[in-house]
């Protein structure tokens, strides 16, 4: 039974405008509030550019085994997306560190519904998770271009 | 409250003897076993040359919010660290897949020890993940053989 460490405040209050991942929010910044009983696992934070927000997507829908990817146009695999309707609803998103005062972190980057409940933290670190030459499955015949363009929901925004 | 999807199984039966990162496990392999309701989730997962595993730590010990790193000889905050004893004791590997067939998935570089609870699966998607040039906080002064060395956990090995 995991129990939240903090809450993510961002501008994103409705799923559907909300972008699908922290690459294609640049700019966008939120507020991470860590609850006080926890703020001393902060420590040495503040040296890494770059963490692992670890969170429940407390508004998914119930649990599909098959979507269709925001980015794609063709059923996928639940576990070949990052959907947030999964069995077991936990997102992860890499965002940036630009600054870290008592129990509050401000981040960079952000692709997370306000309100969201946080469970973990942990550090990007380059050498463990920076993984050259993949294959990159359905993602292969998504161009940049349109991974951009579909990613920030700025279609969805007025 | 999430319910496993499955089963690691590794050849590391003892945390003190598992590497801590699936960088420090080269050739090691490991079987995941999907339970059966949620096959159909793995759907186009094998276009993927790597995956997030993201697990339950099941025998971290209490959680701690300061910890001394297996790396390092300083103690750090737990969130600036990868270590299993923290407040919602989750952790992420990202490990290759070498074959997929039915509920079994072969992954090689596994740090994870035998009989973890499997959470969720998402494919490592390169332009999501790699972010460049990134600061290392406390891990900027650990060298690259240091890590390799105390990463790999061999000198506890026989």
């Amino acid at each position: 039974m995991y129990r939240p460490i903090g809450i993510i405040h961002s501008p994103y209050r409705e799923a559907a405008k909300t972008p699908i991942q922290p690459k294609y929010a640049p700019g966008i910044r939120a507020q991470i509030e860590i609850f006080p009983e926890y703020i001393e696992g902060l420590k040495d934070l503040n040296g890494f550019s770059h963490i692992y927000l670890i969170y429940h997507f407390h508004e998914a829908s119930s649990p599909k085994l098959r979507v269709v990817p925001y980015l794609d146009e063709v059923e996928r695999g639940i576990f070949s997306t990052r959907a947030p309707n999964r069995p077991n609803p936990i997102g992860i998103s890499i965002v940036a560190v630009k600054a870290i005062e008592g129990n509050k972190i401000e981040v960079e980057g952000c692709d997370i519904l306000d309100g969201t409940p946080l469970l973990d933290i942990k550090p990007y670190v380059e050498r463990f998770d920076h993984i050259p030459d993949t294959n990159k499955g359905w993602h292969e015949h998504i161009s940049e271009e349109t991974a951009k363009r579909k990613g920030s929901r700025k279609e969805n925004n007025p």
